[in-house]
């Protein structure tokens, strides 16, 4: 771990830099296995299947009695605890509903927004040594609460050909409509082009490796919506002498297990503070199953000492993390002036993994410094808004002559001749209201 | 102008196909403009506004003095009428605000999302014969209302080095912050990677030509957000007997004077009225100032005879318009069905021209089929939103074990720890409520 001292701010571009990956050859080899699935469908993705997850399906689909089985499988306690985050979620995206309300924008002119579910989503839940049935949870909910017709989920085999039955259950309880065992960049192909067996989706979501990063960013050229550019996760920890020492080291080490490549930061007023947190950690690490891997993303991780709050709120904003945990005594002063994060944890008692798994929040976020621009995965994530407008006589009556003179001052004659037309059929003067003629 | 009558389903994505355009080499092209703009900054963009403006600037930057010389040479006529559509676009995107609401997804547990304006924001205003001083406004006044602290603006110099006085007034108007006389490839890269003299932006809006289309794609896939991916404009029109063909045809050729590669599509139940609205499209035709432009559109339009409404709904779900103009009878319950389009103009009275004009709502929108899952540029936008959590001690206690459970699952041990401390530290067992036991 790098510790750096109230560092100066000509330094930070270069403490804060994200490792740079070199993806030109990476895409080269994802856009032939893309355009074989284009161009072979099914048997490609059979050949493609075969040769990168090592087995032969006969079929892609997962069928009702595969998803009874998964049920069966799975352990009572881990089905109640999937219940109980499922139902924190489907509330907080819920509670993200808007009405339509008409608004009379000038008198005689409606407009207004309807929001309209995204009509097929694929979704996308990585395989490898963690089955991540939470993922499933937090982008099957929002696409079911916004009214996606078409669920459509791909997750790989592993080399018997099952999917982990946490996965599947967890996909039947989100109203998951279709789900087919394909990984990687077959399965974000099979949903952007859509085979004989896999619908074509609108718009693709989930995390991945490398592969599937190239993937989805190729395919969003030209082909398909995609949820957001993708990194390696993130969390940015805000403690002070109130903080919690071992609780800070948790919630680094819980970032530092996701990968090697993970990024972690600790800023701390205090010196004091930053050491008790490393000793944390050294203990911490050693009970840990995926230890190497935290030690490894530990290895790139900075520790920044800044005695000036303003700065510290700067840095962040400048950074702009995934993840921003706030432990200060006075966190919510802090959070307030917080405009790049992706999800924020108050206090000392709101770790990020409560986040990950079950407070309601969504876990899908932007990383890389895309929170600059770029919001979480949310309802509207699923959603379109479609704007309407209806004129009455009246209305174009007033507004018309405006129309007129900017399309004509935009040399757009047609545009012009659309309301010209209008307005000599209903007459142009035959109710002018003394208003009208004051505005032009 | 083409004809299909009734259409079998199977023909309508050869029907509804949009012309495909080979960008490979215009992608090079592109690439090449903006690595001489990474690597060489404010020296780069004067050879290149020499070069493809033929003009050769000391200074990109627009001054106070140019923004009152512009207002000073501006008709009243027009400012009023362009003042009048900001109060419309402005009311209309005012109302999208939403409140922070906090909820509690389950005891203690608190959530919520914070709307906060994207810092930097970039918008591009293309030059050429019309001055689109209305972009302008549909960009910048939703960049203010956000709440956006650097709106910057760019537009490509005419040969003496002048921006149009209406561009520079709307954009003094809607409250851009920064206007930068640079245009195509070199104000996409300026305003991504940022010069001596250009900000770097969070996020890149506005149309252009097939150059700057593909700067912003390029851009987007490393560098910046950019709004949407962008095509040629496009409109739909539903009509029947109760239709004005007079209006219908002038709605037609308002689309199709944009440029040649403008899509035009009328479906109507009646072959007599599509008749009808032939012969006023020749009349209407001749007079416009844009004939040539507009002719070679319509070359390409299609006009469908088709009986069946649910057939109608379905072809343009699934041609998915920018704009859609339902001019018949049953306005209100045909819009009720659309669940793929940008932006919808209901009656006889509502022309395209309003929206891109002065109703209120946006006319940046998406093209190609991209409705299917994107909005058009809204409040939104220009706003991210973060999400907030806090836990109270009850709420870990009772939040706690459902995350630990699920962490276990997923073999994310660091993650299970986290909860864990915490959870012996404030008493696991101590206040454990009933219902928690009911639950795990």
């Amino acid at each position: 771990m790098k510790l750096f001292t109230n560092p100066d701010k000509k330094e930070w571009p270069l403490i804060l830099a994200r490792p740079l990956f070199d993806v030109t050859e990476l895409n080269s080899k994802v856009k032939s296995i893309l355009d074989e699935i284009k161009n072979r469908g099914d048997v490609a993705l059979k050949e493609l299947t075969n040769k990168f997850d090592g087995v032969n399906l006969s079929d892609f689909v997962v069928t009702e009695e595969d998803f009874s089985l998964a049920e069966s499988q799975l352990d009572d306690q881990l089905k109640k605890a999937i219940s109980f985050a499922a139902k924190n979620i489907e509330k907080f995206h819920s509670f993200q509903k808007h009405d339509i309300k008409k608004i009379e924008t000038s008198h005689g002119v409606f407009c207004w927004q309807k929001q309209v579910a995204i009509e097929k989503v694929g979704l996308y839940i990585p395989g490898g040594s963690a089955p991540l049935f939470s993922t499933v949870l937090m982008l099957a909910l929002p696409a079911r609460i916004a009214g996606c017709r078409e669920i459509i989920m791909c997750s790989p085999p592993d080399k018997n050909g099952i999917i982990n039955p946490a996965i599947l259950y967890a996909a039947k309880l989100s109203g998951v409509t279709r789900f087919f065992k394909l990984g990687g960049v077959q399965a974000i192909g099979a949903m952007t082009y859509g085979t004989e067996t896999v619908p074509k989706a609108d718009k693709i979501f989930g995390p991945g490796n490398q592969y599937v990063m190239a993937a989805k960013q190729l395919v969003s050229m030209n082909d398909v919506a995609i949820d957001m550019p993708a990194g390696p996760s993130e969390v940015a920890i805000i403690a002070d002498d109130s903080s919690n020492a071992s609780f800070v080291a948790s919630d680094l080490l819980s970032q530092a297990e996701h990968g090697p490549d993970s990024q972690v930061i600790l800023i701390s007023k205090s010196h004091n503070f930053i050491d008790e947190v490393k000793i944390q950690i050294d203990m911490q690490v050693q009970k840990l199953p995926r230890k190497e891997i935290a030690l490894k993303a530990l290895s790139n991780s900075i520790l920044i000492v800044m005695e000036d709050e303003t700065q510290i709120i700067e840095l962040i904003n400048t950074y702009a993390p995934e993840h921003l945990i706030i432990s200060t005594n006075n966190y919510a002063e802090m959070a307030s002036k917080i405009i790049n994060a992706g999800s924020v944890f108050l206090g000392n008692l709101t770790p990020e993994s409560a986040g990950d798994y079950a407070s309601g929040t969504n876990h899908t976020l932007p990383t890389n410094g895309w929170t600059k621009s770029y919001s979480g995965v949310n309802l509207d994530s699923f959603i379109k808004k479609i704007t309407f407008q209806e004129i009455t006589t009246d209305g174009l009556r007033e507004l018309g002559p405006v129309i007129e003179a900017m399309a004509e001052a935009e040399h757009l004659q047609a545009h012009k001749n659309a309301v010209t037309l209008r307005l000599e059929a209903i007459g142009r003067n035959k109710y002018q209201s003394p208003r009208l003629k004051n505005k032009l």
